[in-house]
């Protein structure tokens, strides 16, 4: 007996992004696994269905629960927001999948993730090289987050960072905010998405001298702009460079 | 008069991928600008509509067309794959907006990227911090590039190379695997997907040392893996880090 398991990335939350893959994986499946906050973004399209809504970081109880239901035969759909590749749970689910053998199928079903959808509502702000940064410490330490941040701002990659600030985490940005300043102009244009493509979504364009911590929690990005992003008529865009090569 | 133009991202190709949102925009559209080999991706959603099509390279063309088309009152979409602002038409467009005064509105519709489609089909190797580096040096020196795939391999960021190689531009893609190989291992997990979502799809996983250019076209997408990338069971994944912290 053989289940199905799908890792679902659902886009940022509303409707108009989610993909038509990632609903029919819904619909096919028998349970859906996932964090309750991002289960009530889809709370209509689970109707009828087995729901197990766990709280926030229960991320290993909910990839063994999904892979030990797939394994007895059900067909299990296991939910994140965005993608769920980046920062959410295909790697470790995948983790574990491949220490087994044998056991469910198990398939990663794309989605628009965050980054895609906070540089949409910016304007272009990724037209050029991007590095992408988680800055919480729990599952890295700061010492490895900070060189990456460091390496990047040398390398003038665009800056996106994930889990900027929460609860608990608040002098990260700070920190991070203080790195990129060695190497990085103070007006260097900043863009801070906060809840993108859901009720309250906040887009903000500021400044990397500017940026302020106390506008940024954990349902916001924040995307750090390159030596050649500029901002104009409320949009950020990094030009790609085809003016200059003519 | 004032036409609207929306920059909108078609995902891989396949329409489950293709966003409820992007789609509405296409429906919106009276007249759809874009490169001809993705405009033929979505064939069957614009019949009945004005469409044009532009060959490769046109970039600036199709830019400017949308914009004058969008001025004129008309409601105007400008397609790109995968994302629209990830090396895509975004940037470009929304570059010569900013320096216009008045005009059409533009909304940018995010999409699926194309690494978040090859990420799915490899498995999850996205799962920790990674970096974006286009390999074409047609718009960016190849100092530049280089200096970013040196910083991303210092700082041990997953990198995932666009534009790896194409007819004309056939040594890049082996400079940079020699710059990965002076701070990776010989033997880091190596992800190559052509036509990710595509008819002809092909996923590939090898090594750093093992990387056939030969298997690399311009519809490829190659993702190298961090220290912590592992292959097995034929997916890649990179742990997030769950199970040290435990």
């Amino acid at each position: 007996m053989t289940g199905a398991l799908w890792v679902v990335g659902l886009g940022p939350g509303d409707e108009s992004l989610l993909a038509p893959a990632a609903r029919r994986s819904l619909e096919e499946a028998e349970v859906v696994v996932g964090y309750r906050g991002y289960l009530a973004l889809v709370a209509h399209l689970l109707q009828g269905k087995e729901v197990e809504a766990y709280p926030l970081g229960a991320e290993m109880e909910r990839a063994q629960r999904a892979l030990t239901l797939a394994a007895s035969g059900r067909r299990v759909a296991l939910v994140s927001s965005g993608d769920a590749g980046i920062y959410g749970m295909a790697s470790l689910l995948l983790e574990l999948w491949t220490e087994r053998e044998g056991g469910p199928d198990v398939q990663v079903v794309p989605g628009v993730p965050a980054l895609a959808a906070a540089a949409a509502l910016l304007g272009a702000p990724l037209g050029q090289d991007f590095a992408v940064v988680s800055l919480s410490d729990i599952l890295t330490p700061w010492e490895a987050i900070a060189r990456r941040l460091e390496a990047a701002a040398i390398a003038d990659f665009v800056i996106v960072l994930y889990n900027p600030r929460s609860g608990r985490r608040t002098w990260q940005l700070q920190e991070a905010r203080r790195i990129l300043l060695k190497h990085r102009s103070p007006v260097t244009p900043v863009g801070i998405v906060r809840r993108a493509y859901r009720e309250g979504q906040q887009v903000r364009i500021t400044t990397l001298s500017g940026l302020d911590a106390s506008q940024v929690d954990m349902e916001t990005l924040v995307i750090v702009g390159n030596s050649q992003t500029r901002a104009g008529r409320g949009r950020l865009v990094t030009p790609r460079g085809y003016r200059r090569g003519r």
